[in-house]
């Protein structure tokens, strides 16, 4: 029997800042991931909520991880937005880069936000809903540590290496979806090895090569990427933007940066948003936002279809009112991480 | 036995030219054609070659369908510039539209190109690779008609719906990929029912929604994206944004216009370009070129990989030099087309 523990979505906030907090992050650091993983909570999402916690504060082992980074935010003439996250966490860079990203989006219709030297733990699509929310249309991507073998090959080289996207909605919440380029969550794997339970297959591959549904082999070989090469053309796009295009490190030069494999990649966050009013010549966006909302109402009137994000929406209903739960352990293992070393 | 002809490039371009030239295209439109059938046929991928040339020529049943269009270009402030195709084919109005594209990257950092109101029979990477040939990162996107089931469902809304990328490289061809978003291309099932073969488990299913290995049940069905559900995310992006965004038609759209079921799509395309000098900080393009080739170095490093893209270049060194082959029946059937109605 799995012991658990009821929190509110305000409590959940809090249980993640002052864990944060008490072991040296800032007070706005602590705050802006204290705020990613209630999102990721409030959404369902419960492998990048309070389950990262102890990710964040193993970060810190890694070589100039600093809890208590200011980022520095870099504008020009240029469009593209420039943040460096200083060996901070993302969340906190990606909120101070997001006000000028939009500003330029809405005065030059398409506007990109390149956020470096990052540590990475969080969710993507929090990212491009806040953007959408704003009324754009929104791209990020993404590396990871290297996982996912290239196409035809066998050796990881990739991350898990995520995208995510926004389309704005009246009314009610942006369509999102966020989606790893690989066939699973690295996190999945692990989940069926703590289970005893074999993988699906098209999932991994052991270090020889071959095809497995061994958890423990595929995590000693590598991931495949989703819907074999075109996966695999996706996962080494985000590769060019998220590393060399903005300069920052690729998933294997993240990896190998990981001394103390504590599952921190650092690198880079690449944003694009888009203002729709900028797209149809005659720039009205009301005919647009209806158009799409038929595109979506003819999905749907197919049974067994949903769309993208439908379930993180539906998950939202539901812990506004009731709140969440967490084992127990998860609970200890926080507020102890929170209070030692 | 098949009975082939064997063509130069030349030859080829003009064969492409003068059949469209004789059916009443203006030489603008004729040539930017041409142009793309020969680099189709250049890069060993003769579904969007030669064998186009009667989709073209029968396009021109549909309504509005304008063989002669000068395509217009709206340019204002915005980094979002416009080509309005008035009815004509994508090539002369991606065309008219790359130079105040490239111009706009190279000045904002980002821009893109919204081309609307467009009959769309040819391939989306020659379009990036142009970009990329002027040291840009590329995307483009765009819809179909309406072949493939949405996530869940049975029923055909989106179609094949490519996604092209393009990155640039110092002294060779850019690395540039375009894909579907359907597990197959239809012209690959269609080819399967002409010899008389099964397609593969997870291209397709039959009009009750049950996956089959039959290719006219298939055809009679729907395709399916690659990858499953996040394959069909990709394919709903792009009908946004191809669609919605730029105020063109979605797929199904295009095939409820499609009175005489010709399979040219008319809707927009939407290319994205990004100037790598803007997106380090400190604007040093040749260390980010040389980091990707580092990439490209240990992706190759193993056996079995290759890069995107690499079997066209590999065919393009080939038919430089021997030139190409058609069959026989095509090259009557290109003569014949360009000379009655």
């Amino acid at each position: 029997m799995t012991h658990t523990i009821s929190l509110t979505l305000e409590e959940t906030f809090a249980l993640a800042q002052s864990s944060l907090e008490e072991r040296g992050f800032s007070t706005s650091q602590a705050e802006a991931i204290a705020e990613s993983v209630t999102i990721a909570e409030r959404d369902g999402c419960s492998s990048h909520g309070l389950f990262r916690i102890p990710f964040y504060l193993n970060a810190l082992k890694n070589p100039g991880c600093d809890p208590k980074a200011e980022p520095e935010l870099t504008v020009s003439d240029s469009s593209v937005v420039h943040v460096d996250a200083r060996g901070g966490f993302c969340p906190l860079a990606v909120k101070k880069g997001v006000p000028e990203l939009v500003q330029k989006a809405n005065s030059q219709g398409i506007a990109a936000l390149a956020v470096h030297n990052c540590y990475n733990i969080a969710a993507l699509w929090p990212d491009v809903e806040a953007l959408a929310e704003n009324g754009l249309v929104a791209f990020a991507f993404t590396a990871a540590n290297a996982f996912v073998a290239p196409a035809g090959g066998i050796k990881p080289i990739y991350g898990t290496n995520p995208m995510a996207f926004a389309w704005p909605r009246p009314g009610q919440p942006p369509l999102v979806f966020d989606q790893a380029s690989s066939a699973s969550a690295r996190g999945e794997i692990q989940l069926h090895l703590r289970d005893g339970k074999n993988i699906p297959e098209g999932w991994a591959i052991d270090s020889e090569g071959t095809p497995t549904t061994d958890p423990e082999a595929a995590l000693a070989g590598a991931q495949l990427t989703f819907g074999g090469y075109k996966g695999a053309a996706i996962a080494l796009m985000i590769e060019l933007l998220a590393g060399a295009l903005i300069g920052d490190l690729f998933s294997y030069e993240s990896s190998e940066r990981d001394a103390h494999r504590v599952g921190a990649p650092f690198g880079g966050e690449f944003l694009l948003a888009i203002d729709p009013s900028h797209c149809v010549p005659d720039g009205n966006i009301k005919a647009q936002q209806a158009r799409a909302e038929l595109l979506f109402e003819k999905i749907l009137e197919q049974e067994g279809t949903r769309l993208p994000g439908a379930r993180r929406q539906a998950a939202r209903m539901e812990t506004k009112v009731n709140g969440i739960s967490i084992p127990e352990t998860l609970h200890s293992a926080i507020l102890q991480a929170g209070r030692t070393t």
